[in-house]
């Protein structure tokens, strides 16, 4: 059996990466979500186990110090980390795992997985329709839109570091570039092995 | 301007390579064949700049002295090459171009062109299919057939070298998959670069 690519997808936020990947688990049924687990407070209508696993500051620090996470991160003042054990299961099973992360936690998966994670960046459409997008949703004041917008900048000059680049200038194709980056990916000769080893016996 | 993908496609004779890069060129507006030069003879309704460049033995021999190939291979006792002048010219001007070569050339091409060339090897159904499609065409004696058969099992053998793997079992899926690769490829955050330095300016 085929084992499961993980996709690793990250952006500025802003860039409408929330909305694509939750089309893109609609369309693609063998596609998983990994929810992380975070020392956040859940927000109104977030649910354990589906959106995070909520955890103590205490509780995070002890699974980092077990090795737990194939990747985790400070941001914001609040940590987010990816347990390896559920990763792994998804991807022997053969389920594809879609990672929402940022370009530190990408650096460590690939640090980790090398290729088998395909990291993909997504672009918002410019500069401008970012900064229109972060002022709409209301909840900016000016500082903390200004640190967005600086932490977008730090995140696009890392995107060279990832796979691919998907621009996000309509939505359909940017949701279709991702389709086909997984069927791409699911493709890839070192995850078909088995399959030669049996076309050689 | 993007610059060009350049997908290289082999397969054992009898998979299905040459109509599924017809289909390919067709559907994909962007995409053009790289037409190689050859010593072979001219088949019945091939074309001359279309089908292939027909050279002589002497006149191969020289542009291989003058280091004029991307790749050359002799295969059945023909040789057969891609003019690196050319293949540069399409990527430089933002066409995607798809080579059909065997095994031998997409190493040669791997080589020189690294990962900006994109390697996807064309697997049959099955064995006993293979033999069957290779037996309709009819104008295959045993000995022949028992050479296109080891030929394909050595070609196998080298699959693991190419980046995808494409199993032709339904033309269609076979066709699509090839599209998928096509899109994931021109989406390489590599061939971005200038997209990235736009950005940061």
């Amino acid at each position: 059996m085929r084992r499961g690519c993980l996709m690793v997808i990250s952006a500025p936020s802003g860039a409408g990466k929330t909305t694509l990947i939750r089309q893109l688990l609609r369309l693609e049924k063998n596609l998983i979500f990994s929810v992380s687990h975070t020392t956040r407070s859940p927000r109104p209508g977030e649910v354990e186990g589906k959106d995070y696993y909520f955890v103590s500051r205490e509780e995070f620090e002890s699974l980092v110090a077990a090795g737990a996470f194939l990747e985790w991160a400070e941001v914001h003042g609040n940590l987010y980390g990816t347990s390896m054990e559920k990763i792994r299961e998804h991807l022997d099973s053969g389920r594809d795992v879609v990672l929402d992360i940022d370009v530190q936690g990408a650096r460590q998966v690939r640090k980790k997985m090398g290729l088998e994670a395909a990291l993909i960046f997504i672009l918002p459409p410019s500069w401008s329709e970012l900064e229109r997008r972060l002022r709409s949703r209301g909840t900016e004041d000016e500082a903390s839109l200004r640190r967005r917008l600086d932490a977008a900048r730090q995140e696009i000059q890392a995107a060279s570091e990832f796979d691919y680049l998907v621009l996000n200038d309509r939505f359909d194709r940017a949701l279709s570039a991702l389709r086909s980056i997984l069927t791409a990916e699911r493709l890839r000769s070192f995850r078909h092995s088995d399959l030669l080893r049996q076309w050689l016996t």
